[in-house]
């Protein structure tokens, strides 16, 4: 059983085949939450679970749940990601997890082998966030972090409500949120950043996952004239605004260890070369691992903003647009995960997630953790994100035995 | 003599007149160079030149000349601006100046006043720049910066060319370039800056004009997810546009004196709270009255992007969108300025000039100096364009008593 491998042409063309569905002409996939191209991707997810003998069910937010038998009744084993995409998003994100999942399950059943606790492939619902916020809502949802009917009642941009959409697509499911109490979970991914790539690593121990602050922030001083107006009496939107693109930099240096930060957007007002700007709009986006760290780089930032806004005199106003915790996986799944690796012969490192996944939410029911591959030039959420079939293998094997060794405990 | 005062009501009242033509709802002026509304109020002009009993000539590049005879044939003393305006401007920039010098006209007929040499005001062609570049085209050209034909060949934005604009509107005039050869040029304008009103101060006597240099700047990095990429493999655009509007200050301080910079266009690629920027557009502008110092500014600043592109691994490529040297006006005139003012009881200060203005043109040819008034809220090129009356009619009389002056020599 230590020698057991997944069938990697069949996972293959499984991606290919689910790729094809809401496909766009650059080669990506637009497959928005609870969408007719969403609906055409679940019903074929159901069909491949029913083909390999799992028994479905759907909640009632929409997560998709197919599960093996144990020979015992004891909590399950889960496995799984999402299939809903960004709107010009790639073959892999989620998909790749769900699918992965799937084809464990095949290999079982091709190598009759039993496994003690019952396992489950699971697609959650809407976990990109595009047509309906929060992300992850349906594991969310699922982990008691928001109420079924609150989300039920989400209404999209152009205020269709997620519950009608759900019972119109067909997955207005009747199964209780949280029914099935997991015993451990693990989500494999693509890392959708460069590290495994820079470093030559097929695997990724996943044992951490970045909080995320996100402010928006309004600047406003005083339209002028570039040349005719002194330096002192300048009240430059501007000029702030780049002053804190340069001070989120200094915050990563001097916190340094895992913390990062991006300026990704600045917007000036009026937006010409020989005037001074009004108004400047712009983001700011801090990660840590470490939650204490992560407030010590928010404080700096507060600070710094303050004192700018007096030296400069201009008006700053400062909106949070979002705020996680960051979350620790289990170091127990995360060491299996090192173990398989190596037993496979694969490189493997631990890391730290800088992106959301469903993980996150279900590490607050159970153990979890996730392996991740890696990311042909640490691009995702694009329709170039793409994965060499080799490191979608080895991470699918990968998966096949760790959760051979959880289902056996 | 030395008590002649303008009539401020007939000054006022041709003000609004002309500022009714060409009239936006905002209560701003859209009167563009060679438009019909340029060519209704070059009639107005040129109707009012001739009721001044001026001897009106145009020249083939339509700048318009209204000569009040001296006792003496000697050269003429020059007053004037514009009257084209940008595309939402004001009443003020350049008509005020065009009017002030009828005002004078007026004045002296009135009192029956015979000067030695003769006063010529002037209305040059297109100093804004707007429809046909460069600025400041009409006096350009008369000074000899570029020749009448290039000039007339200039087409805008449509491919229409300057020179049929010209013969369509009626002012492609007759009177050679530079026929009028001027023993000293004087222009009086309102200050498009915060300076006079900040320190409560009537009148400005301009003694120079800042050197302008603009650079546009390209910056190629690396999109990337803001969550999964550790800072040392970051490649992001968007730091090195704050960067460099953080040094455009820097650059400020460490040569004092008048050295200003702003950047006042930073657009980022794609602008995504989560994506590190992958591209970023920004523009530079430097202005400082001492060539050399101007130099040096940017030569600091060519040093700092270079060492920026190499540490943070992107591609900076800059272009050079204007350079104009600095302009010394006549110290002479300036202190001539400054006299009037305080025979005249009005507070006055020397001053630089941060926008381009035809007197520079005209420097080139003879002794020249402006004289400036405060700007309500130093704003210009914009409807809200203000200044009191008070301080317009101080301006005409420092410009009446300047002219007198220089027109006794």
């Amino acid at each position: 059983m230590s020698n057991l491998k997944i069938d990697s042409p069949r996972l293959m063309s499984r991606i290919e085949a689910l790729g094809a569905i809401g496909a766009t002409p650059e080669g990506g996939v637009r497959r928005l939450a609870l969408s007719d191209e969403d609906r055409a991707a679940r019903d074929q997810i159901v069909a491949w679970m029913r083909s390999a003998g799992l028994r479905v069910e759907v909640d009632r937010i929409g997560n998709i749940f197919g599960a093996r038998a144990g020979t015992e009744g004891s909590a399950p084993i889960m496995t799984g990601s999402h299939i809903d995409s960004v709107a010009n998003g790639g073959k892999l994100d989620g998909s790749y997890g769900v699918l992965a999942g799937i084809e464990v399950v095949e290999t079982l059943n091709d190598a009759g082998v039993e496994t003690t606790r019952p396992i489950v492939v699971c697609a959650f619902t809407n976990e990109e966030g595009v047509r309906f916020q929060p992300d992850m809502l349906g594991s969310l949802v699922y982990a008691g972090g928001l109420g079924v009917e609150d989300a039920l009642n989400t209404s999209d941009g152009d205020g269709v409500l997620l519950g009608d959409e759900l019972a119109r697509i067909g997955y207005a499911g009747d199964r209780e949120i949280g029914a099935i109490q997991p015993h451990a979970f693990v989500e494999v991914h693509i890392e959708q950043g460069p590290v495994l790539e820079a470093e030559a690593t097929s695997i990724g121990a996943v044992e951490n996952l970045q909080g995320i602050s996100w402010t928006g922030i309004d600047i406003t001083g005083q339209a002028n004239h570039a040349g005719t107006t002194p330096m002192r009496l300048r009240h430059d939107a501007g000029y702030c605004a780049g002053e804190i693109s340069s001070y989120v930099r200094e915050i990563t240096r001097q916190l340094g260890g895992q913390q990062v930060g991006t300026v990704g957007v600045i917007d000036l007002e009026p937006g010409l070369i020989s005037v001074i700007p009004a108004k400047a709009t712009i983001t700011v986006d801090l990660r840590n691992t470490d939650n204490e760290r992560l407030r010590q780089a928010e404080k700096l930032f507060v600070e710094f903003i303050e004192k700018l806004a007096a030296s400069e005199g201009v008006e700053i106003k400062t909106a949070r647009l979002a705020r996680f915790d960051p979350v620790r996986f289990d170091d127990a799944i995360a060491e299996r995960i090192e173990n398989n690796a190596a037993r496979l012969g694969l490189s493997c490192r631990r890391m730290t997630s800088g992106a959301g996944h469903d993980a996150q939410m279900m590490a607050r029911l159970c153990p979890a953790a996730m392996i991740f591959v890696p990311s042909v030039g640490g691009i995702s959420h694009n329709p170039a994100e793409h994965t060499n079939s080799d490191d979608l293998n080895a991470g699918a094997n990968v998966l096949l035995h760790t959760l051979l060794d959880l289902a056996a405990a």
